[in-house]
């Protein structure tokens, strides 16, 4: 048994629910989905940067005024004594140096899960984030939520908010034509008969919808029912990797 | 040996290179790369309905004005009797009916080729469309270009030329950073050693881009130098799956 990889992920304010961030969930998930051992290391926003300086990651893109940006998921792995950044680039260094855990990204579907990746966002985010945003804000610890804040574009759906739930409909009925292209109408993961990273990629948003809008929500209820209740069927599948270790505070906690 | 499928493609004016629409050069490669006998029936843009109808096929999609609107390719496999419209569907239909010729779209890869369908033509074709428009519809016959010309938007790049080949230079780039994913640096293919669905899409429309603009011209040169050589290597993996044959026209040709 290696020893426990580290696992930076950002925290909730809520003692029942720590994990939050649809991003980390993704290296979550591929670390449970694995069975590899970890252990989580809770980092708030204002601390990201230091962190990662620490472990020598580099940042992952720009922020808008050209300063360096860095962000998490990121993870330390005592036995190669290696940092890795960018959940895409920790599941391709996971099923390398972990080759007898199940792949996340089988070799065939390497450049396809890249062409996955560019345009999971554009379909899946842009309506959603305007009904998911401010209740993500509010589930950060105050110091996290200024920072937060600040750095993002924070803005309530309004009058607008039925047009951006028909809107995220739309985009999850386009992840379900994906799913039904090969006319068998039961492929319920991108690759087939078992879990890849391109389904704990979409798992790990639902996961942050569940978890910011409620599971008691009407909206988490609406999304079970769409496209046949597939989407529920799919998350069954995932409820066991989705444990959340208690884990150790990087920085003393408020 | 199965019967000769039947293949409806446009054709050119020009005698030295008849193919030339991306969409139906998609189906080309696939037959050509199964090694399935095929002949082509060469239809003129105005005849694509009425031939459509004849074969039992649906529209592919709608006009602006409301109405359906038949595409090409399309196919008839005299051994099963089946009409397929839409070059997608035709490499599944392909894959499924001859499972003993080498797969298009591996089962794993099914979902994601779909995801990738989706992304494609908007990350290659908005700047290079303004290049290649007119060219394009000058290859035509007249007939169809008359025709051509009536259904579509086209317009000369003028000054913006430069900067449309930039923005196509930068769409290339990005495949290349998909292919480039694994880290290894030397996959050539999505499937990583071998030709698949998302490989013939590229293909077919690099093949468009040298039958406009010319394989002597600038730009076609200027594309093999790209990404380290990478698409001129590319392109000699597809030289003996162009193959064109003779075939015989739908309608009395001019």
């Amino acid at each position: 048994m290696p020893e426990p990889i580290l696992f930076y992920d950002i925290p909730t304010k809520y003692t029942h629910q720590k994990a939050w961030s649809p991003n980390t969930w993704k290296t979550r998930l591929c670390l449970n989905y694995k069975g590899l051992p970890y252990k989580t290391m809770w980092v708030e926003y204002p601390d990201i940067e230091a962190v990662s300086r620490s472990l020598g990651l580099s940042p992952t893109s720009t922020k808008p005024d050209g300063s360096p940006k860095y962000t998490l998921p990121a993870i330390y792995d005592p036995n190669t004594k290696t940092a890795v950044v960018d959940s895409a680039a920790i599941a391709r260094y996971l099923d390398k140096t972990y080759p007898d855990t199940p792949r996340l990204i089988p070799y065939e579907t390497d450049a396809l899960h890249a062409a996955f990746e560019h345009v999971f966002i554009p379909t899946f985010l842009p309506d959603l984030i305007k009904i998911v945003a401010v209740p993500t804000t509010e589930s950060l610890t105050p110091r996290s939520e200024a920072y937060f804040r600040a750095a993002h574009d924070i803005t309530d759906p309004g009058p607008k908010r039925e047009e951006h739930w028909n809107g995220f409909k739309k985009a999850l009925q386009t992840f379900a034509q994906w799913l039904d292209a090969d006319g068998t109408g039961n492929r319920l993961f991108f690759l087939g008969n078992k879990i890849g990273y391109a389904d704990i990629t979409h798992a790990a948003f639902l996961i942050w919808i569940r978890i910011v809008l409620g599971a008691d929500s009407k909206e988490w209820k609406d999304i079970t029912t769409w496209d046949g209740g597939r989407w529920a069927r799919f998350m069954d599948a995932f409820a066991k990797y989705e444990t959340v270790d208690e884990g150790d505070y990087v920085v003393d906690h408020d």
